[in-house]
């Protein structure tokens, strides 16, 4: 391998950093750029069709480090949250036809008008327990995504990453850790995390940035290297710890990114993320 | 008691919630409105004079739970930390001149530049332990304040309520907590926290409220009520382990309260906060 080319065989681009890009132009404009994988959304997987998207993916030899996300399951209503649970099992049936290895676990927050987080939490817990037997049956892993405590109320009330793998361990076999620096990185306890998942139950790894200031709540998100995360010292720690699974790339960025042409976005993702993506060195010499 | 007259023996407003108003407005403005206390800042104290200041604080008959904030300590500059250093016990001595129990510990995030987040959390147990003889001879607490984890960054790498009391521990008499529904509402690990505390290490209690959407990420607090924050969950903890401190309002918000006239917001304040800072039932019938 030349210094000049990087290795970039572990890294994906998760689609919505190129928000305006079909999933056509998305597999293409990554595969020209030397992206070996890519993260799908559901969004853009149905309005290519399933089976076709599969066939792209398949015919530009990228891997699917996931495809997001669940539908939320913050709903008191129980017709209502039964068929989120059916178009969950949907979800997981797409994941498993275009190759995804899990399915990102992002349940929602707080149901309208509730203010009980703790409820919040079990229902989920109760949603992730009736389809985790579906999830495994189809071989496709529920990444549970512990999202910033910003997006609680919202988005996704799993809001720490010690949350998250407490209710990995209860659900068992099929359900793991889908680890993004963007939600972790101010969580005293993060690293901690990473070593007791250890590197099986960490099931993708999301690198983005954290921009200071950060002007908006949802979509400000940062590219590597233009904010404040250690990137580089939690890649030490995943190299620690035997992590050899993916990195993927992630941003939401209406303020910057996705005004972008895609292009332009993946060649800096790519340039911007190759420092942090090659393989292991152990992994490497083995 | 009538039912038409609330108990405000424990209720304090945070002055930055009337942000227009000079502290000899707000003093004024909260002792008709029949609010019991102020939580001062520094710079509106400065604005008075600290003389001035306590004057016009005893003469109203106010207590004050708390003044806001350290200066910030995320400085590699070893002149510049030194300097914030004698700041904050410039800081200390202006809390003991006017009452304040509590100078409430908002130290910064990360040094320009810096991306260690575990560096700059130990930074911060040094200057707290280095500051904290100086507390303890003038009387003041150091109020430690977790806050909100978007704000690690640049405002306080202070980030959870576990954190915070683990710091408590390590530096003992003279440390405690300030905690605040609005940062702390989220954490899996809040109630938990609280309990182990307990009620005599938490200095003063913030009332606020979470707002879906959050419009900014800094000032977009909400009232109250407004939001989707269980206070009345968090004041059932509070009163089952035996806490008579004060409850303090403090909201941020250029995009509402800020732009109405500090009475309005004094008057909605009482009203909304009227039932959740009553005496504790146990400590009335003692």
């Amino acid at each position: 391998m030349s210094t000049s080319r990087p290795d970039l065989s572990r890294f994906a681009i998760n689609q919505i950093t190129t928000r305006d890009w079909t999933l056509a132009q998305a597999v293409d404009g990554y595969a020209r750029a030397g992206v070996r994988g890519i993260g799908a959304w559901v969004q853009y997987v149905d309005d290519a069709g399933t089976a076709a998207a599969a066939r792209l993916i398949r015919e530009a030899g990228l891997f699917v480090p996931c495809l997001c996300t669940t539908a939320w399951v913050n709903l008191a209503d129980s017709t209502a949250y039964r068929a989120a649970l059916a178009e969950n099992r949907r979800r997981l049936d797409m994941a498993a036809e275009i190759g995804a290895k899990t399915l990102v676990v992002v349940p929602g927050g707080l149901a309208t008008g509730e203010r009980d987080l703790a409820a919040a939490r079990r229902r989920v817990a109760e949603a992730l327990a009736e389809l985790l037997p579906y999830a495994r049956s189809v071989g496709v892993a529920l990444g549970l995504e512990p999202l910033h405590p910003m997006y609680a109320a919202d988005r996704s009330c799993l809001s720490t990453f010690a949350h998250c793998l407490d209710l990995c361990e209860l659900l068992g076999t099929g359900a793991g850790i889908v680890a993004d620096v963007y939600h972790c990185w101010w969580d005293p306890n993060f690293i901690a995390g990473l070593e007791k998942a250890g590197p099986d139950r960490i099931l993708t790894f999301h690198l983005c940035d954290w921009l200071v200031p950060t002007r908006d709540v949802y979509q400000d998100r940062g590219m590597v290297g233009d904010g404040v995360i250690d990137i580089a010292g939690y890649r030490a720690v995943l190299d620690r710890i035997g992590y050899d699974g993916p990195f993927e790339i992630e941003i939401f960025s209406k303020l910057d990114w996705w005004l972008r042409d895609g292009a332009e976005t993946t060649r800096i993702a790519v340039e911007r993320c190759a420092p942090f993506v090659s393989p292991r060195p152990q992994a490497k010499a083995a």
